[in-house]
């Protein structure tokens, strides 16, 4: 779905590689010992964009970030704490975000109002902020591989791996980077929701612009992946342009538009998939490919239905062809389907065809199954619509890593 | 919510306590050993009332059902297998249900239209109509208890415990009789949908109003569960009402109308709550009531989409006070609340006040999370709607039978 010659990917690059980007983590004191306090910093104020959880509970941290964003389409650096989300802790739950805003700007020296904060953790707990603010006083954030691991390790809850990746695209005859960082797990079912992404890129582009770019790759990407059909009250996905590639300022009409959209939904998707695939307790990565249904949206709201269902999440952690369950979620999807003419693939194994039952060799199908990525493909019949979901199986650990959150 | 002194629950009263009712159940070869095969007969063709799944992929003996409620408003007898599900069979399935309702009025000399058809089972697989054909020549139901309890076992599937339940009203001063049976376990999120259900009563009630009554209640009852947000292809709730208690035929203008919608309401509850508390590898049964809705309906959607939730689920199979889990599922259903409002009661504990956390006793909680039952309460402070729901917790054995059903 999206044209890579426009753009390449760039294996090592990370947030900190767009011009004039400097990040790290450290350990503060709010988890026992892991990283669980993360800055990044831009040389100069960048251009902000930002997509913000749709659950009507939202935490501190996300309003002040979002009056940022909003009132001066401007940031310049972002801090962010792990192990508590500082979600539904009333009044001194705002007032602790404001502090480390206001921490973060004395420490930095620039404006308060150029200052994003996230949290990410436990809800309903208050925040310890003497740990913070020390953390805050002390953190140096640099340009190096190093920081930058440092970043993406600070921001993790339950996730199991970092996630990172790159993107290059020519803009003006210029090479533009544009990076991100991300993190999931858990009470994942963005729209736009339940997680943490950060992305950097050196583009030259007005934040109106950029909102516009990010609105666009965010249906198709971060609000295409479901862990548990929960919505978070701290996601959101920033990004920063901070215009040091030098490009003429981007805009739709710019010739180079589309590369630039290509590149950062590329960012995107990566980081979105790598939220899918380390979902808590996963095992597999489900993709779930919707053709021929009347819209694209409903082809994206049938592909994330049936990444989403518990049924098909434990038969596919089983190694189960129970396309039964597929169909069902199909048929429980709300979009417009004729139930005698879907067609289902599991891999490149046709189970169901207009319909029907179609023999195939189940050892092959369950050697299939046992593979880390997992793709079903449902074709409708019905119209031109195409979508992609991504999701994960349910497992065993989901379950373990839930009943015991915090304890 | 339901006024208890219009009617009384009768203990050991079962679905053909109501004059004119006989029932069983059978092992005819669909299974490997277990029950398979449930037939129940009324001794004079009934009023019937239906409400079925709002999946667009509906089952064969749905389809062949919801017809024959629709075209005549009478249903005498009703043929049900559990093991296979006859669920996107396509044309043969068609002919399969058509087949198990023709032999049924043969084998009762009855007219094919009387006959209800219900399946539950495995989706997508072809049934095997030899053992089904025998079975319904040999199958002789009976108004003994023994039948009814043979009845409410051949309808299961992974169901741990048979569901039952009777409720006795006075109308134009006799007695008139509701009893149920239902099967439920997974797939669990009507709306009407996931389960069977089949309530007799010998009162006297024309289809059209029985229709009017089960579609109150059911709102309130069996579209107020969910085990895990699945939908199912094939659930039905269907009600015979006999006529043989010789009351006045009951219309919403009789004096005692509401007593009878009183005592489908009760019988409806139990067995949707017999169901949650029997979802797949439940230990527990979560209600969750949600006051101050701006409407009834409203209430009842939040209320749903909290025990619907995986996050919460898990947290109580793991007795973790993680209220922060109910308060984001509030946040996320959808209903218009206010967070700076929401106060939240685990059991008798306040752990929310008007949006701040209330400092409790942990230790107090968890012991009263440790029991069968869990309350949650919410209140919202928006108007005046309420609302329940009920579910289950979510456990490493509804991992285990889900990921290994059809091995």
């Amino acid at each position: 779905m999206i044209a890579v010659e426009a753009m390449k990917r760039v294996c090592g690059n990370n947030i900190v590689t767009p011009k004039g980007f400097k990040a790290t983590g450290i350990h503060c004191g709010v988890k026992h010992k892991k990283h669980d306090l993360a800055l990044l910093v831009s040389e100069v104020p960048a251009s902000v964009a930002g997509v913000f959880t749709t659950n009507v509970v939202k935490a501190a941290p996300l309003l002040v970030t979002k009056e940022s964003v909003e009132q001066t389409g401007k940031m310049q650096a972002i801090i962010i704490n792990s192990g508590n989300a500082n979600a539904c802790t009333g009044k001194q739950g705002m007032l602790d975000a404001l502090t480390m805003q206001k921490e973060t700007a004395k420490k930095l020296g620039i404006d308060q109002n150029l200052i994003g904060v996230a949290s990410t953790g436990v809800i309903g707990e208050k925040m310890q902020m003497e740990p913070i603010i020390k953390g805050i006083r002390k953190i140096e954030p640099n340009d190096e591989l190093e920081g930058s691991i440092n970043f993406s390790q600070a921001i993790l809850t339950t996730d199991t791996i970092t996630k990172n990746t790159s993107y290059t695209a020519v803009i003006d005859s210029r090479e533009v980077i544009i990076a991100g960082a991300a993190k999931g797990s858990g009470m994942i079912n963005p729209n736009m929701a339940t997680m943490l992404g950060f992305m950097t890129t050196d583009a030259n582009i007005e934040s109106v612009y950029l909102q516009q770019a990010l609105k666009t790759v965010t249906d198709k990407t971060f609000n295409a992946i479901t862990v548990d059909g929960d919505t978070s009250t701290n996601d959101m996905v920033l990004v920063l342009a901070n215009g040091l590639a030098n490009n003429e300022s981007l805009t739709p009409t710019h010739p180079d538009w589309e590369k630039f959209v290509q590149a950062l939904q590329a960012v995107s998707q990566d980081l979105a998939k790598m939220i899918a695939k380390d979902g808590e307790g996963a095992t597999k990565l489900i993709e779930t490919e919707v053709l021929g249904a009347v819209t694209d949206t409903e082809a994206r709201k049938i592909a994330k239905t049936v990444v989403g269902s518990p049924l098909v999440k434990t038969a596919i952690f089983g190694c189960d062809a129970n396309w039964g369950r597929i169909i069902a979620a199909v048929g429980y999807s709300g979009a417009t389907v004729d139930p005698n003419a879907i067609s289902i693939q599991i891999g490149n194994t046709t189970v169901v065809e207009n319909g029907e039952p179609v023999l195939f060799s189940e050892p092959n199908l369950i050697a299939y199954l046992k593979q880390p990525e997992v793709k079903i493909t449902v074709q409708l019949h019905q119209g031109e619509g195409a979508g992609v979901a991504w999701g994960c199986d349910l497992t065993y650990d989901y379950v373990q890593i839930n009943a015991t959150y915090r304890t």
